[in-house]
């Protein structure tokens, strides 16, 4: 696949890819104007229209999904990647529920935030609008490209997607089942629009398109992430890495812990709240980091400790500076002894990603300490950081957890993909001087 | 005053700003940990005891602002900006009753936004949280110095100030009363600092301190905030511009359009609020708009019109397309004859800023319609566009009126100045397979 530069203005054919995404953002403007002002119905009729649509398509979407597939093998993607790729039939099934479930979600539009009136007459109105425009750059997995558009549609807003080269057959398939889908509801199909090329020049185009796209949500890999960041002049949802810490405090209840522990790291190591580091109080040193670091080693985790875990069995391995700053998305766990509530809150406000941070303990006011003072998007107490999840918090699907402040933090739904705008109702009131 | 390139890395003294800033930031950091544990009390008493400085502080502040106001003079500075630098009696009193006013403001942290329940037993809360350390970059109102402190400090945030070269020392004399006020309240001083340098080599160096600065909020001109925007690394709450319209549609009130029109435009022409261009329905070209320019007019307003507007009258100057363009906080109005609803919407939502737009009907379908389909911050119904503050809204003092859309929109107040967490309780909940 040719690639230039990210910040070329032209692709390798020659195309100016600025012109391509302003005629592209001109579009997706002018249906966000439209998207705005529509009502939950024809939105949730065209997310169905969509899922009937993936339905029927499947010989095309499996068509398009056999040419990525041998441009993959050709290419030496690895088994896992090519996996991912794979659009089986419960897999397009599973597209097509996704897309219901969005529809079945409560719409965030129009809601009014708070009202209150002012001793002048005014009444004022906090209400949640869509964002507008937002572009969504990801890598391989094509699936993506349905879960995306519609979070973005259900929420109101005008959606550019720019998927990985590696499922761009695979992509435009489930594109035109979405864009059916939003024409038989009667809506602009420029509401879901994909890049037509897969130059990574197109990256750099939409991430300075300043005039036309309100935000980016990048997802992917880390390396995709910082550079996107360091070049991008819009804003951005951006979830880095997910160095998420299990603590278990010195009151902790040892039964508890031993079936949290291993849970938030093991039952998924892939995912991004799947514990990468564990504090175990220096008062269990002796009684119950032994047994952690077996139950861990016996669930064929690879444990990396400091001097005292590794004291407490020989088959642990010397952790470095580097462990605490890794994000294994593996079947490996660091392992470290703090001195105290303090200092576990002192090593995780220095080494976390600002994640996702569980404190294990029957002491009520650690805990509370622990979540004050850990400044992380998600904080737990007694709970496997595996749950760390718009679904299991009950917000429907997610584009994305936030590991930023601003503006959506944590879990990206459907109502994080909104703002608001204050409305002012007056019977003529001037400002006096 | 010595200037160097605003991402160089050494001030014109060779000393390296990226030092200088990552020192300020760590101290910050470490004061932001401690205000976002601390209650209401000694932050209100902190912002108590600063007034009560500044105003046993009066001869050392005036003696620091005549070492700027001479530097001013020599450096040929207008009678309008040496005016805005003065500190008199009565604005450093009214700097004192701006800190107690905040003060007496509600603490926004620690307010529990939602909390629901899972069917697994797990409790969430979303929680409001300070957003760290802010940095806020002004031009030479020494003012802004308090009134940026107390408001970061009230929403439990530290803060690195920049203010502008002209006002320095008055405001390193403002600045002492608030660490004095946070000493006396037991709170670190540190929570509030300045740059100790006026290079703009500092403003880079803050710009792109990912590590230790959340938000920067700048307030000056609408260059500054353009350069700022460019080479940000780090999110913004900006107020680039306030190109605010007043549409006047067919159903009018006439006397309420006439009275509404001259407040917006011209009770304050040098704020944010003031409305720049007014619409006129076509409707009404020839019975209330004559009527509207000589109303103008006669309030000492220059008139620039398209040709309709002309015809309406000789003194009107003719409007070209730049004039859709500006902002011209001064006694200056651009006046265009729309066909009706929709082109009032569209030439807003094409040249507007996004701040603030009001529409004067008696038609409530009407009015609903500009309110949802013109996509700004603040939408009005018969109401004079210069109640855009977050004062006229009830909000308490505001640090600026952001025209972004995301995070903060409209006037960003003490609440604006947070962001929240997640915290889940549970009771050794593990996530199923």
């Amino acid at each position: 696949m040719a690639s230039t530069d990210v910040l070329s203005d032209r692709d390798a054919s020659g195309v100016d890819v600025r012109d391509l995404m302003a005629d592209i953002g001109r579009r997706a403007k002018a249906a966000a104007l439209v998207l705005a002002r529509t009502p939950s119905g024809p939105k949730d009729a065209a997310l169905k229209a969509a899922a009937s649509a993936l339905r029927s398509g499947v010989a095309e979407i499996q068509a398009a999904n056999a040419l990525d597939m041998d441009a993959g093998r050709e290419k030496g993607l690895t088994a896992a990647m090519l996996d991912r790729l794979e659009l089986s039939d419960a897999r397009i099934e599973g597209m097509a529920q996704g897309l219901e479930a969005i529809a079945s979600l409560p719409d965030p539009v129009g809601a009014v935030m708070a009202e209150w009136d002012r001793p002048n007459g005014l009444k004022l109105q906090r209400v949640r609008v869509p964002l507008g425009v937002i572009g969504v750059i990801y890598e391989s997995r094509p699936n993506v490209t349905a879960d995306a558009g519609a979070l973005c549609l259900k929420s109101g807003n005008a959606v550019v997607l720019r998927g990985g080269s590696e499922s761009f057959h695979s992509s435009r398939a489930i594109l035109a089942c979405l864009r059916q889908g939003l024409e038989a509801a009667g809506l602009p199909a420029d509401a879901i629009q994909m890049a037509p090329t897969t130059d990574r020049a197109f990256v750099g185009a939409m991430i300075t398109a300043t005039d036309f796209i309100d935000v980016i949500v990048p997802r992917g890999g880390k390396s995709l992430i910082a550079r996107l960041s360091a070049e991008s002049r819009i804003p951005m949802f951006k979830h880095l890495d997910g160095i998420c810490h299990t603590y278990v405090h010195a009151a902790a209840k040892p039964d508890l812990a031993r079936e949290v522990v291993v849970n938030a790291k093991m039952r998924r190591t892939g995912i991004c709240g799947a514990t990468e580091t564990l504090l175990v109080d220096r008062a269990l040193s002796e009684s119950l980091l032994p047994q952690l670091v077996r139950d861990l080693i016996d669930a064929g985790c690879e444990v990396r400790g400091d001097e005292t875990v590794r004291k407490a069995d020989d088959r642990v391995i010397a952790a470095g500076e580097l462990d605490w700053q890794t994000e294994y998305l593996d079947a490996i766990i660091s392992v470290k002894v703090v001195d105290g509530l303090d200092d576990a809150i002192r090593h995780i406000n220095t080494y976390s990603s600002q994640h996702t941070e569980s404190i294990l303990t029957e002491d009520a006011d650690a805990a509370e300490r622990f979540m004050n003072e850990v400044d992380s998007a998600i904080v737990m107490h007694n709970a496997s950081t595996q749950f760390a999840d718009g679904g299991e918090f009950g917000m429907g699907a997610e584009i994305g957890i936030s590991t930023g402040k601003l503006h959506a933090r944590g879990p990206v739904g459907v109502e994080q993909l909104t703002t608001f705008k204050y409305k002012v109702r007056g019977e003529g009131q001037c400002r006096p001087k």
